[in-house]
C-alpha cells in the first residue's frame, strides 16, 4: 500500500499518477469526503466535471460538489432543492414581517392619536404589532 | 425504433422494459431532462437513487435531481451551492432591514417630539428610514 495515494485512489484501489485529478482536492486524511461524491456522482462524473473548470476553480467545485452529495445522503429525495425551498420559505417569512412593520410605521404617522396612549406600553409586544398590521393587511 | 421507449431508454439506445425505473419519471416528450441528469450523474446513479426510495417518492426525487443538475450545467463551479449562498445572503439583508425598521418603531414610541415635526413628511422616504436608524446602529 502506498501512504502517499489520495483518498480517491485509495478508495478505487489504483495506483495514484503524479497528475492526479483528484489528489488536490481528496487528501488521504479524509476519505469520506470521496466516499460521498464517489457514491452519488461516481468518480468519472467527478474527474470530468472537474477536469472541463480551470485549475484555480476545482477546490471550490470539489467543495459544492462534496456539500451537495452530503445533503442528498441526509434527504434521498431532495437533497439540498429541499434547503433551497426553505431558504425561500423563510425569506417570504421575514419579507411578510417587514412588510407589517413598515405598515404599522405608517399607519402610527398617520394616526398619532390612536397610537399614543398605547404606544410606550406596547412596543416590542408581538400583539401589538400583529393588531396594528392587521389594519392594512 | 420504439415509439413507447421513455426518454432515457432513447438516450441510451435500449430497450424499455416494462419494469424499467426511468419510464415514469422521463416521458419520451422531454429528452432535454434524462441528458441533464445524465451529464452530472450518470444513469446508473440515478437508477441506484431511484431503487433505494419508496414508489410514492421517485418523481419527487426526479424532478429534485433535474433541478440539481440543471443548476450544476449553468454553474459548474457551485451548482445549487451558489444558490444557497445568494438564498442566506438575502435572508441576512432582509433581517438587518426589519431590525433597523423595528429600531425605528422603538425610538419613535421614546421620543415622539424628536420626529414628531419630520414623520408626516418623511414617512416611505428611505434616506429618512436609514437615518432614524443610523441613531441605533
Amino acid at each position: 500500500m502506498n501512504p502517499g495515494r489520495c483518498a480517491a485512489c485509495r478508495y478505487l484501489r489504483r495506483r495514484c499518477p503524479p497528475d492526479c485529478i483528484f489528489s488536490p482536492y481528496f487528501p488521504p486524511n479524509n476519505p469520506q469526503r470521496f466516499a460521498s461524491i464517489h457514491r452519488i456522482y461516481g468518480a468519472s462524473n467527478v474527474a470530468k466535471l472537474l477536469q472541463q473548470l480551470p485549475l484555480h476553480l476545482r477546490t471550490q467545485a470539489a467543495d459544492s460538489l462534496y456539500l451537495e452529495a452530503q445533503y442528498r445522503i441526509e434527504d434521498p429525495v431532495y437533497g439540498c432543492v429541499g434547503l433551497i425551498s426553505l431558504l425561500q420559505q423563510q425569506i417570504h417569512d421575514v419579507e411578510r414581517q417587514l412588510a407589517m412593520t413598515q405598515a404599522e410605521i405608517a399607519f402610527r404617522a398617520r394616526h398619532p392619536q390612536a397610537v399614543e396612549s398605547n404606544l410606550l406600553n406596547n412596543v416590542g409586544n408581538p400583539s401589538f404589532s400583529n393588531q396594528a398590521s392587521s389594519w392594512f393587511m
